[in-house]
């Protein structure tokens, strides 16, 4: 009970998935394309000006295989303002030529099994700048979510809280290891979405988002305990990488 | 089996969770979305007058990510109101632009767990409040349905009454911590939908909903016994905000 | 083993379940929704002359939620006959303006747990009527397909026919205490569909649905062996009640 | 591993489901049904003309509900003729109102645990007409995928090769009851397809179908072991009653 | 641990597999259609080049039954490369009369299981060419996903380093049994897809994918931990046999 009154969050975050209906892109005019990608870019430039003003922060990234085209991943303050965003970008005409395909609503967060006894986190501007960061722009990105499972002798939530601390604490140390190779992003979801958590990594190699899960995977934490949703991976992009994808 | 017996049921509930097809809705001509949300905004005027009567109520709130874009909560005293209610939305111009993606047929519960032993509680205006509520207005909604387990050791429906008891007890005084921050509804479907509940969770700060899910799922009721779907989130809509939604 | 000898099997069963697609029925003109109309009132006629020749029956009920829009449950004395009804409505202008969206095929049972020693049951008028019924025109239907656990040491088709017999009969007690509230219908689906059995309830009083599978889930049958799909309620249609659902 | 060895495969085989999209069947001209017609019945020829000349045999069955509304089950000496008959049917005027709903990718198969030691199995000539066998023109099919399931203490690929081939001796005691009842053809898909196996079932009275898969499922081997998918059922076809079906 | 270390990671790989819309295949005039195909035999050329010098490899084959009509394996030394591979494609005409049916993100693995104590396996040309290989002509192609279970008992990711390397040794000679009749690549795909690995087979002979699949299945490794997903088979394709399924 201790791990959920020091669990602490942040920003609201909305992961938004869609596939580009190609055959829609190449049926607008030369000119409607100009100004479905002149919104568009608007639009990055406004997420800029949000994440310059640290009002929020936007990532924008391809991703690679079938599930999805790109993937928006935005923080704000309330769910007002993911709620906006959406309605935002639904009115635009290059949205007419998406297809959403997945999405993802939690709350950045720190497990309070990191928090160190004597001290208030929400004072200490490292712990804020986590709870409320600017996304890297790192070169790739990869996203799944993921549960503690209730199984049998495997029930996460009927361990002792030592237990629990015990566990993370293992779990942590691997993490660590990958410190400057990979950036990860938590964000729960209890109650907000249909898994528990969102995991999201940033590496400049994308290999490392193999090597970190697969490593982690042999720890006790997760061979027993965690489940796992589908994964996505992408490639960063921006006005001019956008541009080039959508150029005929 | 005095569980069974001593449940009340009071209202029937329609979730009625909708996306808006918007390259429909921009198709349409000014003057055709003016009548599209003119019969929309009566429609939410009947839902009013019909619960300003205590014959029903109605929350109406958009939903955050790709999953539906508003859902219609109705209360109705009867199944046939309910199905009424839909085909009368199904005819109107706004719903031509819009996807049904979800919804779930309960009615409102007190499990008899809670019931004190002597009274009569259909005599009990408090318990008459709650079993045909008027839905809160308040900023947020979170919504899912659950199943009791029945697996290996963790059955639910093999345990005696008395264990059962023993478990909502504990279930219930998490419960009583959030009074006033969370205001839950609960509604039974075992016969009626694919779950056992539906839950209805409504509150001022969509964190409330996180953090009360989250340490129930600690409270060994939930951790060896709840099975959860899907959850969605949202914000209320009223006519003023769904017309700037809509607006183009 | 001799479970299976002593099953009794009457008429085959189809549930076709469908939903209206609004748009196409509002862009048929009026005249063409007067013909399609006028069709689909022709085949309830012939399904009722059908049910008067004692060769066969249907039941003909709306759907709560949006799982369906009404459904079709055709009893019929082969699959040729099922098949045929499918063609014939698929062929209808009302059909353009539906989606399929669930059906079952299975055929009326009676366990031989039932059946009492030294009778044929196929000479006794009471079982016949069991096995070929005319389906009642209660106010309210419940459909839902379930199966027999076979999990560890949950593994129904490994009990003793013995043990299988006494489960049953204090299953059966429970659905004796519905006697009057609920009728219902068993149809197998072993070698036919994708579940076990196909049960269908039908009262005046859909809470009814609610109270008997709640209690029946504490019984150890259900507890222990029971699976359950997908819950179908609805209400009872006619040509009155459906030329009122489908007036624009 | 001796089963693996002793397991014998002839024709590789294609279960090809789809349903009819009727309103695109009926916005054809009289003309082109005439020709979608003439086409389809020109392929059925040289389906018999292929089985004529035992080069290969298929079923044209319809199916009851809504999961498919024909099926042909095509039997071929290799994969790439089955991939020529597909995309032979996909260029016909006909499957332009057809939508593909389900497909099964296996090869007849005769289990090693009936082979007579010291014989030579491929020189017999009952079991080549096994192995490459004429489909029955019964009156009704049944098809259903299934696997050997492997979890916890029912793992059927852990257990020794004598208790294997004890399980499908009694097994195959129950299917030798419905000799010329049922006729059973086994396919083998570990490595083609999703299931381990497709059974397909043949009788003139389809309540066989249930009675078998039901009596088996009493068996230790399917009780314990089995795992199944979706069960189709149907009726026979031919040109004639092809024509009638699609008569408007 | 040692064996996460000791994991060797060659090219990225992208499975992608596409239904033909043989309707809209059909809509084309001659000309588009000589266009659509002018283009994609030009892909395949530059697939070809890009094989030739090194840089990549791409397998082209058909899918037998409805899962997919077609598969591109591609393997690229980036997984920007591998998206820009799609967006490529997704521009061209023959493009637009495709679906996305479903894809698969890995890159090729060499578990360090195999490597021998004391070498560096990336200086080994052998393993360099196993790591980046140019993928066989051969005349079938098979495609599944798999995990290691992690279940009770059956946890592969409790099991010690030797316990697992045991278990490999074994299921490794099974495969080399099979040298010569099917070539196999293994791809890791955790963190960078929903399952752990994604195997593909070559063989002259798909008999030979259900036996070394069927075999392997009674191996511990597989019986207790192997989960597999869909299975893909498939016959080679290149620009005479695409010519040739394409041609009305």
């Amino acid at each position: 009970m201790s791990e959920v009154i020091n669990t602490l969050e942040g920003w609201y975050c909305l992961h938004d998935f869609r596939a580009i209906d190609w055959n829609a892109w190449k049926s607008l005019t030369a000119s409607e394309r100009g100004r479905a990608e002149d919104e568009l870019y608007g639009l990055l430039r406004r997420y800029q000006d949000t994440e310059d003003a640290k009002q929020g922060s936007t990532a924008f990234f391809s991703i690679v295989g079938q599930k999805a085209d790109f993937v928006f991943m935005h923080l704000r303050e309330t769910l007002d303002e993911l709620n906006e965003l959406e309605t935002e970008f639904n009115k635009t005409i290059f949205a007419q030529v998406t297809v959403p395909t997945y999405s993802y609503v939690s709350v950045v967060e720190l497990g309070g099994y990191m928090a160190k006894p004597g001290t208030d986190p929400m004072q200490d501007p490292d712990i804020l700048a986590r709870l409320k960061p600017t996304l890297p722009k790192a070169k790739h990105i990869c996203f799944y979510p993921m549960n503690k499972r209730r199984e049998g002798n495997d029930n996460w939530y009927m361990l002792s809280a030592e237990e629990r601390r015990n566990f993370m604490r293992g779990h942590g140390m691997i993490g660590r290891n990958y410190a400057g190779k990979v950036k990860q992003i938590i964000s729960g979801s209890i109650g907000l979405d249909d898994w528990e958590w969102g995991v999201t990594l940033f590496a400049e190699d994308p290999l490392q988002f193999k090597k970190i899960v697969h490593e982690m995977r042999f720890d006790e934490t997760s061979a027993r305990f965690g489940e796992f949703g589908d994964f996505y991976v992408g490639n960063l992009l921006n006005q001019e990488k956008m541009a080039a994808m959508l150029k005929l």
